[in-house]
């Protein structure tokens, strides 16, 4: 997605060194995915060796001065969540952004997610819904008559159910952050790693995601 | 997706009773969530105690004489997959079946299962290709002029990338099982646990899914 599948992690004085994305090296990344030898590489490890190397993702990374660090966890409530609310409790935790799919499947898992955070003490700062609905573009990009395409014009098809994150956000009384539809200009983007922001500012998904960003900036900016 | 999420399971002299679905009790499941409380409970459990639970759902459950035994994992090749596999070692196990979607992130994890399953000695069945385009209901159904029509006929939307689960199967060596669509009918049957395949056999996702399932079931017969 950020085009930095080739790039190694080295070593400082003051640890891991790592991986800077664009000119301005706005962004720093580490993923277990810079240390394999080859990318296709299986990490068949149990729990114990994961939660030691997320520990040593915060502690033994010389990640110098963050706005924001982000951890993106694999859904569950396991190890990996364990150990990172763990690792980061010492720090400055804003909370955790719970993301689901709007299928009753999906809001289940993240449902428990919700108990998970507050068995931790990790407050929530909101619900995401993805893959939300799809606007098809054979639909409405059109060359013929717009008459009688009028009622075709915007048909949102939602493939999965829809409204499953804003119910569960409700539920759960934590904000409802907003909905990201299925967008194929935003796939686009992270398949051949480009970037969506400039690309495409016109593209569904584009006010969903700037939405989104801006409550979480306000949310950290009014508990700074 | 089954209906069957109040119910519980009970003790026998020969252990768990499986929960059946169906009148003709033509499938048994078992699942974390029939020994929870509340459906919202989070198993916040790392690896030793999740290790156990796999077992015992191999050697504690009263499964009686099956057809098949089908064990859905997460993604990812750690406790839940090298436990599995342990556990299923001393039976006739027939092989591990891919599901990835069809972008590269996708392609790239699965990458890796493959390489989990050379490592751990498991055959690979083949590789499925799930979510893969996107036939549009509001294009393809129509109410007006036909020839107008034509050219939105069976306009197909990658939303995500495609042909990603077959490259990743030619390049493996592995079958290409086959891909299913994104369908809103097949979404709309889990979610509301009705029967697919009674109620919606001309959706397009139902002859991909049973052109998969043939193959399976040929290969199994293969072995036997």
């Amino acid at each position: 997605m950020l085009r930095v599948q080739d790039r190694a992690v080295h070593q400082c004085d003051s640890g891991w060194v790592p991986v800077f994305v664009g000119q301005d090296r706005a962004v720093a990344l580490m993923s277990i995915g810079f240390l394999l030898e080859r990318p296709d590489d299986a990490v068949v490890w149990r729990g114990p060796k994961k939660n030691a190397l997320i520990k040593q993702f915060v502690t033994d990374v010389a990640w110098g001065d963050l706005d924001f660090l982000i951890v993106d966890t694999p859904p569950g409530t396991s190890d990996e969540h364990i150990s990172t609310v763990e690792a980061l409790r010492p720090h400055r935790l804003l909370g955790a952004i719970l993301v689901t799919t709007p299928q009753a499947v999906s809001v289940g898992d993240v449902r428990r997610e919700l108990t998970f955070c507050k068995k931790t003490g990790l407050r929530v700062l909101g619900v995401v819904e993805n893959m939300s609905g799809f606007v098809c573009p054979h639909c409405s990009g059109s060359g013929i008559h717009d008459s009688l395409l009028f009622f075709l014009l915007q048909e949102c098809t939602n493939i999965f159910s829809k409204g499953g994150g804003e119910e569960l956000a409700k539920h759960a009384g934590v904000p409802f952050l907003g909905c990201v539809p299925l967008d194929p200009q935003l796939s686009q983007s992270l398949e051949e790693g480009r970037d969506f922001i400039q690309e495409f500012p016109k593209s569904s998904a584009f006010p969903a995601l700037a939405h989104i960003a801006q409550q979480i900036l306000d949310t950290s900016q009014q508990s700074s």
